[in-house]
């Protein structure tokens, strides 16, 4: 005679229901809608779907979770590229994309209180007539939480900073239930150890983030984007060296190579652009300024062979532009029809930038597979995509192969392994090689220290 | 009879004498120079102090006390505010100051790569003859292992951030003498949890830095230094938010109340000025640029009261002020003959700026105590420097009383009891009623995690 042993999560998900009522799924597509994210990792599903509005809320599921041992995941937008969103050891998906509200902006100080769920676009499109602006913006309709929880970068890094830089303080769940604030409304602190900064990147393993203090800027004077081409990598890659070098503040120098550049051509419909290596500028300031910055990298450029700038700086062009650059991936993955993709995400020095990204597309090239780079180059980060059949049956570990030879490069130059994507399950192996087991041992001890059980997003970052 | 229990630190002391010779010391002397900074607190002995020249020697020293349960206490230039460098529980004192190598300096990527002791002022002069700077400037002579381990800022911070934003990377040896690298050389990263940022502002609880990797910044074409005198404090403190909000990337913008300005009169001898509020700025940039900012800061302070710029633009005239400046806290003390002082060091968001400030004034007006506020008002955070006399027995604790008034005034205003003194001993009472009983258990349970038997920096930032 069989006997059905009750499972843990299964008390968890009736007594979840009691307060979440049909906010609380096991319907299979919604269980699937929160299997995986955008990338090549293979899917789990969850035992149940939380839709969570509020901060008590999740204090109340994560007691439980924590008091019967089952996995909770937190889940946004499932942007993520690195497996961070997939529950592989099941348990409860705790989706924050309902939590949405804008609870507090302050003109005066230039910051804002926001709920995790609230995506870059909705917070902009919010602050827009108020002068002011979010300025982190990592191309896709991400959460903010989801930014925070991966330390998201994207294109205006190089001048704004990333999500750390621009995050006064949180309020988080922690895994028992428990709820606190970090950081504060003043610009800066000398008060603790840096909570927040411990927080931003940790992928959901620390705790759940539910409210978000960011800092804000000031929508610039003026602004205006450039495309400038070259006949080859080396000089794409060479003036963005020397802009950086000369401390031209660019608000963004984004760099597609001849692949990327015939994909976006293709995907994005843009006219008059020929498929060789090319640079996407912006510049932020006062008019003088951005004039005078825009002549001093136009000057650079042309001594590494750039073929003269192409302006655009009326918002409708400036945005066709940003939005090819932000479809670059979806670009890539169209290049091949019936491909799929994986993504490298590389951040090196800038002094050795040119060797990691034409070291990077040689090897690409040795091993036969069709890859695009596009890179926030200015802060030495770039991304390859590599492109391979999914009907192979060595297709994917192959593509894992060749991206293991350019993380190696990448590290081996001073870099890391991610620069902006995050670790999730993908990079696990990378860590401990570029950490050293040592500071590996320190990170898992925070883990152990605030997670006792093991309940939030196991199985990654770390490998057992 | 009485037999001597030989205690655990004469064990240590024994095994370091052997590998550091004459640079373990006992003396009177040195031990008296190692059991304070430059602040109020009842100073202690260390049972001996011991002067370290390589990471190799931390590690073992560290190891040793780990193993017989020895306080360590990290030294550096001594200047702190705090107490963080007063053995309170004896033990070691670990000066790094003769570490003062700098291992390596990037040019093409703005990094370099120090040793704990070196000062800024020493590193600034090593980088001055290849076009960079390092900005962090807390004014006095201090180690930047010192500013790291406290989470200094200063006078640049508001334009260059703090030193939190310039450390790109740090080697640590941990309590029981493991080292770990942290961080690295990319500019970015979302590759495991921010050590880098957990260790800076740890206050030597969870480890000693022994490396440093800084950001660089390039020698801007063009600084200019400006002084602006109002008929009252809220001219000044008012020309200060409306700066900030207008988005101008002023330098440096400080704040010296009518008091601290009578005392850097006297103290720097700086002629032609009025003992009234004052602003002290400094814009960066190209020349173009500088002007431009220059006159947008005139034309605000004109609107408030301001009395027009008065130029220091040759670097003598700027080094002179800028010296004053930093001389304001010993120019304060000398305000009164025989004094000693306290100062706080609430840091608000800028729209309460003048509800801090001028309360804050106010509440020392009403208790009769002297006081000169000087700050890096463009950050809110201010420093009011408490004068009281050491022969009146209640003076000091009066003292204290108003430093609580003022910082319950900053943390009701959504500031922090602290923006870049730290902890230490004098603040951590205020340490809970800011973070909360929770997210000081997280700080704790961190500490037991990477310090499991307390042996680093005992009683500073938490009570017992």
């Amino acid at each position: 005679m069989n006997t059905i042993v009750p499972r843990p999560v299964d008390a968890v998900i009736a007594a979840v229901r009691e307060f979440l009522g049909d906010r609380l799924s096991t319907a299979q597509a919604v269980r699937e809608q929160h299997s995986r994210g955008e990338d090549q990792t293979p899917p789990t599903l969850p035992d149940a779907v939380a839709f969570v509005e509020t901060t008590e809320e999740v204090s109340r599921i994560l007691a439980l979770c924590h008091r019967h041992e089952v996995p909770v995941v937190a889940f946004g937008a499932g942007t993520s590229l690195e497996g961070h969103v997939n529950p592989v050891r099941r348990g409860l998906s705790l989706d924050l994309s309902r939590m949405t509200g804008i609870r507090e902006v302050n003109a005066e100080d230039m910051d804002c209180l926001i709920e995790p769920g609230v995506t870059r676009q909705q917070l902009n499109d919010f602050l827009r007539d108020r002068g002011m602006f979010f300025p982190v913006d990592p191309g896709s309709v991400c959460t903010i939480g989801g930014m925070c929880a991966t330390r998201a970068s994207g294109t205006n890094a190089v001048r704004y900073g990333t999500i750390r830089e621009n995050v006064l303080g949180l309020e988080v769940v922690l895994a028992d239930g428990r709820v606190i604030q970090t950081g504060g409304r003043a610009r800066k602190g000398a008060n603790g150890y840096d909570l927040t900064r411990l927080f931003i990147g940790s992928e959901g393993t620390l705790g759940v983030i539910t409210r978000i203090r960011l800092r804000l800027h000031g929508i610039p004077e003026a602004m205006s984007a450039a495309v400038c081409q070259f006949p080859d990598l080396a000089g794409a890659v060479n003036t963005t060296i020397a802009t950086m070098q000369s401390g031209i503040p660019v608000a963004r120098i984004e760099l597609l190579d001849a692949d990327q550049m015939e994909a976006c051509i293709r995907y994005s419909k843009l006219e008059g652009f020929r498929p060789t290596p090319t640079l996407f500028l912006e510049f932020h300031g006062t008019h003088a300024a951005v004039k005078e910055q825009a002549e001093a990298v136009e000057a650079i450029a042309a001594d590494h062979g750039g073929e003269g700038f192409r302006w655009a700086s009326d918002t409708e062009t400036r945005s066709k532009l940003w939005q090819a650059r932000h479809d670059a991936y979806w670009a890539g993955l169209a290049l091949v029809p019936g491909h799929r993709g994986i993504t490298t995400d590389v951040c090196v020095p800038i002094s050795t930038l040119a060797e990691a990204i034409l070291g990077a597309k040689a090897d690409a090239v040795a091993s036969g597979f069709t890859t695009c780079i596009v890179g926030h180059v200015g802060d030495g980060n770039f991304h390859q995509i590599i492109l391979f059949d999914p009907n192979d049956p060595q297709g994917l570990e192959r593509a894992w192969e060749l991206d293991r030879k350019i993380v190696a490069r990448g590290l081996s130059l001073g870099g890391t392994c991610s620069g902006e994507h995050g670790v999730g399950i993908g990079k696990r192996e990378f860590l401990e090689q570029e950490h050293g087991p040592e500071a590996l041992a320190v990170m898992r001890s925070i883990k152990t220290s605030l997670d006792p059980k093991g309940i939030l997003n196991p199985g990654k970052m770390f490998r057992n």
